[in-house]
């Protein structure tokens, strides 16, 4: 595979001539070749155009032709070997060894969605049988879900591989029978085209309808609103800022038919530390906290920005203890001279609000885009009249609230908005206070995890990524995990219909060895 | 049980003093007594208030507690007797006999919420088991879904009791854990008063925080959106007309904090008359359209407004069937005088046309509000250039359109905008014409019937109620059947929770007998 910096539409690749994007090194502040052609509407048309034409033919597939399909994507993403890991690299500031990592999660996510399409668990299958003799009768009713449309997907800088072109968002609607139309992060376009070929090489060899996927490049805000209003998008997924978030929340909601928007944005991932807990093992925690904190430079969505304790000398020796780790930590290299520029400027504005104190910093910042981490500690009556203070500093940056009581602490909770995790260390004589935070907790979070860490975001059944606004723009569904499915369906009721003409996952005799819902129970296959 | 004026806050009885309203008799136009007192900003901010204090006592109630509410809620409505079908009626316009009906479906829908509640399924319990010898080691993770928040529930004008104080969206919203702030639709004031009172008192007789319901009484617009904007509320469920859902789906992007709006709107319910079936059975088929037409005076959001077949003798048939049956229909009354005005306006636009022609008539209409049934014709050409035909006529009127050949039948079937429900009279020589039409029907509409008329819409697990936009506001969802409390719920994850904080429906042993996912597959208690 080459770079080439065209675009992908189909199964053409396309050179855009609305100007050119350099991808930039961000630990040398050095362009990257080669320069990539800027797409525009021409190009949005031709993608999304093709994505409908694709639609019925795509989720007309079987089971088997699409995790087919996804393991292909795997496997070819496995067969770019060091140079999709080395460009990676060099785009992101990310270390080989993190998008290794990244690497794998990213394949077995696509190949958990291999599992869940040939599962058909999500189809939802659900029959009510007839009932010819009851007055009124009743008819037979049989729902499955089928493909939302195409989706337009907008990859996140911080994971080039796991949420971006053959992410958790694509792999996601290609499960569920939807094309889609990637933007390429401006941020890795090298790493987005490799990724991008795999797929529309995997596309080919499947003999799927070329419109199944489109890559293409587009710089500043209006492309992507321009793609988000395209009336062949019927769903977008979008992982980043608030700001960016919003625009496409708004866009979508201001068309003529307005669709769903699956936006994965900004918070502050709060840890209660409970106070039997906290004087149990104040220095594991804290060490423990500054190693979450400053993992992949803090440039995680489920980075612990806020923590919670009462004062004391237990908070103080967990505050010793994590300064003492925070200095021992070097600056890393963050994603973008644009992402650097803002976390220096949120780390300053914190310093410099009443009532916060900064405790410490790790080591000094050297080259360009390294971020020096930062903790800053303030008191419970500042966090709840600061606004500020609840929003994200994207990066190794974190605030500890230092209540005065139980009620410091619920209040504090109360007032937070909402969050991918909220996290609780306690023991067993903790589980009194745990108990009043929990039903605030249920209100703030889509995910309440205990004694550890929120970073790791486990790909499975039960992961729930995602959470009440602005922690993302849709609570009710997750963005990681095999829920993340449902984001792409609706569902449709057949009533009546002649069982030759019956969709093979609600047809007599369950050909398909579903599990389903008959007449309100669940039945095995 | 009487009706006073007043709205219901929590458990008091408030007069409004924002100006009064009264309910018309639509058949004479007179206004019926009392008169009601509306509301202001400061009853919306106390109902508001009191729902959002009531969320988390109410959401911990047991399922056992919360079906016994809504067993109460059915139980209270059928007490209130002749007293409250006289009332509906003589504020609607629909006949005792199909309100009696309507009060069972009303019954029935709280009863079905409460075997829901009680069968557990909805909370989609979903267990992933540690693996702490992995690397990484795997997490213990367990999801269940929990109550969104408070609830504005708009009521819909024609079905007074089953889509209103007490209907399918309060019972899924009060099913879910959620409390519910109704706005009483101006046209029934009085029905919703005495449905009302009944809900405000089952609240206290299963001693439930009173904050759990309150009916609000408001003049205009801006009263709806000013609760839509409330803080506390976080979902919307509405049913009505495409400008009043619209208007709503505004606010709620707009908010600080958008929140899900369902709004079910308006459509025209393509019936689609296969050759084979028509060439076998036309004036069957037109009678039974036109009775299904006229039923409940065309005023249901599941009437069939468009009808799609070949031209030809069969259709003639059809035609002069059809036309024979309507004229034996007398006008029936509509539900108010704007809704009878815009009926009036509605088919005179359609007659004026080109390229419309008038096929005929009902009964005369010689009532105050009464409508006189309407059909006409046009031709595919002309309804796919003629936005207007594919907008709905909310009443008895219909439009056939004449189609040359399949061609013409499938650009139709393309050319709609979201439904509620597609509809195939077909046979078996028929299938090939409907495996051409299926797929894109499956892109339009949310119910797809063979061989009957869409109007009834079965309580149950697998029926589908919502549609691609505008049928709907959320085609992912419905606003009928079991899967209707899908919508105010939304998932929470527990990553390694200690045991005794665990929510009930996920903890060790199951203990309420809940069919759940572990580790991707499905358990039966």
């Amino acid at each position: 595979m080459m770079i080439t910096g065209k675009m992908l539409i189909g199964q053409s690749a396309v050179r855009g001539d609305n100007g050119s994007l350099c991808a930039i090194n961000p630990a040398t502040h050095e362009t990257l070749s080669p320069d990539f052609g800027v797409g525009g509407i021409t190009e949005i048309e031709q993608a999304c155009t093709l994505a409908q034409q694709a639609f019925d033919r795509y989720r007309a597939t079987t089971a088997e032709q699409r995790a087919q399909f996804l393991e292909a994507i795997a496997t070819g993403i496995l067969a770019l070997g060091a140079a999709l890991i080395e460009r990676a690299s060099l785009e992101s500031g990310l270390p080989a060894v993190r998008l290794i990592i990244e690497r794998g999660r990213t394949v077995s996510q696509l190949r958990l969605f291999a599992k869940v399409v040939r599962d058909g668990h999500y189809l939802g299958a659900t029959l009510d049988s007839a009932l010819p003799t009851r007055l009124p009768s009743r008819p037979d009713l049989r729902l499955h879900k089928i493909a939302l449309g195409p989706v337009a997907v907008f990859g996140a800088s911080n994971f080039p591989l796991a949420f971006s072109v053959a992410g958790g968002d694509s792999a996601a609607a290609l499960a569920a029978g939807c094309p889609i139309v990637v933007k390429a992060h401006e941020a890795h376009l090298g790493t987005s085209e490799l990724v991008g070929q795999v797929i529309q090489q995997a596309a080919a060899a499947h003999s799927l309808p070329e419109g199944v996927f489109s890559l293409l490049i587009g710089d500043g805000h209006l492309f992507g609103q321009t793609l988000v209003s395209h009336p062949a998008i019927k769903a977008v997924a979008f992982t980043g800022s608030r700001q960016g978030g919003l625009a496409l929340m708004r866009t979508a909601a201001q068309r003529s038919e307005p669709i769903p928007v699956y936006a994965e944005m900004s918070c502050i991932n709060p840890v209660f530390l409970l106070p039997h807990a906290l004087s149990m093992r104040a220095s594991e925690i804290g060490r423990g906290f500054v190693e979450a904190l400053t993992m992949s430079a803090g440039q995680l969505c489920t980075n612990p920005g806020l923590v919670i304790a009462l004062e004391g000398p237990s908070l103080t020796q967990f505050c010793d203890t994590a300064l003492d780790t925070l200095r021992t930590k070097a600056a890393a290299t963050l994603l973008t001279p644009g992402i650097h520029q803002a976390y220096l400027a949120g780390v300053e504005e914190t310093a410099t609000i009443n009532g916060v104190t900064t405790l410490g910093h790790g080591g000094p910042a050297q080259k360009p885009c390294a971020a020096q981490a930062a903790l800053f500690v303030t008191d419970a009556a500042t966090f709840v009249t600061t606004g500020r203070l609840g929003d994200e500093t994207f990066g190794p940056s974190s605030l500890i609230v230092a209540c005065k009581n139980e009620e410091d602490m619920l209040a504090v909770a109360e007032h937070l908005s909402g969050q991918l995790t909220a996290t609780l260390h306690l023991d067993e004589a903790d589980h009194g206070l745990a108990r009043k935070l929990l039903p605030i907790l249920e209100r703030k979070a889509g995910r309440i995890l205990a004694n550890g860490y929120p970073n790791n975001v486990e790909v499975s059944h039960a992961m729930v990524h995602g959470g009440p606004f602005p922690a993302s723009s849709d609570s009710r569904s997750s963005a990681v995990g095999a829920s993340a499915i449902d984001r792409f369906l609706r569902p449709v009721c057949y009533q009546d219909l002649p069982a030759a003409l019956m969709p093979a996952a609600l047809q007599d005799g369950n050909p398909l060895e579903l599990w389903r819902t008959v007449n309100g129970e669940c039945v095995l296959a």
